[in-house]
């Protein structure tokens, strides 16, 4: 399968793990965001722009199977679409290659200084819209 | 606004707030789940049942506003649907009577010896069939 | 006992609770963090101040039984020491009265433009000498 | 320096910074478990020992430097000590060489059957002691 997007590997550590003694689903949302900072970073986007701050606008995942302790799991991300609003991400996290969790997260712009949305920034535009990949044909997420 | 689930307040601490100074997306997960823990332990449903786990299936967040350090949360939580493989919850956080995320998480049952889905146990069935409240009319979560 | 200083209650989350199936020792950190912010809030310190934020120095945590899901913790603070530099706070996590963790933190403070130690601000300094209950007799923590 | 012990790289993550700009010092607690386990590991010896569980009995941190996002840490443990009941470990964290952070953390074991202190594990004893550096000449930590 070839990946438009990027692949960061993390390891299920003891802190990830709850007390059913699996990998906790919330946990995966820290997955993503490791994930989304090294694709936006590979494409010279800052964590901390100028005048506004990246804020989550919607988030979806859909857990397949449970991770457990020490398991290397790979995070791969890549732009679903941008607006003038939003950028939409699409995440999938696989075990030697098998899918375990889907995820799509919406990320707006925040201005901390009006309190109010702000548009994405151009140099975000610019450099997602060429790398987006349109709309996965998958029903959800 | 009649709640037929159940609310629990939660407090954004210190340890809640990234580096954009909000409370971070990743933590809101955790507050759904302190509300849905009461919101179990108030129909009698254990937090570890006898041969099974509840695990996330599904999970969807909508964030409209960003929440600050000790502000004030209100978490509801109320069913939505049951069936044989899962359970449905609907969430709203408020602040001040103001929504400012929604959320929907759809919890399945494992069975960790061996190590395949299991289906909801009667107790959970029962309890929050009863308790049910319809699918929202809200078109996302 | 008086307590010359000021009580939070905390309760053992879902999210506390690690694969050994007893509150991890790292969430007892934010358990005092909790604590501290509300004592420094009831003596007008912010959390935030100007030109300088307050650093961890050293942090000494003694584990005396473990805490499970749901407890009930009460984490007193108390200020004992206050010199030029550094700020030396005394905590004790309790359940239902017994001693569960007792901790001792040195806040320092930094000046994150010249990324170097800076004073204690005089504003901490005054309030928490004024409250200060001096070293504790017990040999550790 | 020769390091008797073991050395286990982290990253500073986005989840890991807090409000202050700065990896949050709670989080080491987290990157002092990692190596730990690692190391055990190494040893071949078990996250989940037969009968008894590994609970913190103690834990010192001296924090020197603040660290950042995205900073590569290097976090190496050792044996101090080992005896019936307790098993020390001293930690650095370094970053580039230099040291930010230094630790030591008590480990004792726990029998969830009986609620009660637990005996250090035969193989944990032979394995640690086999590896056991001694007290460091430093005072603290």
């Amino acid at each position: 399968v070839t990946e438009p997007g990027q692949t960061t590997r993390v390891t299920v550590e003891f802190e990830d793990v709850d007390s059913y003694g699996i990998a906790h689903h919330g946990r995966f949302v820290a997955y993503l965001e490791r994930a989304r900072l090294r694709y936006l970073e590979s494409h010279g986007l800052p964590v901390y722009p100028h005048g506004c701050v990246p804020v989550m606008y919607a988030l979806e995942l859909r857990f397949r199977k449970p991770a457990r302790l020490m398991d290397a799991l790979d995070v791969s991300v890549e732009t679903e679409a941008v607006d003038d609003f939003t950028v939409t991400l699409r995440y999938r996290v696989r075990r030697a290659g098998e899918v375990l969790v889907r995820a799509r997260s919406v990320i707006a712009f925040w201005d901390p200084a009006g309190d109010a949305p702000a548009p994405v920034p151009e140099l975000f535009r610019n450099r997602m819209a060429a790398d987006q990949v349109g709309r996965d044909d998958e029903k959800d997420v």
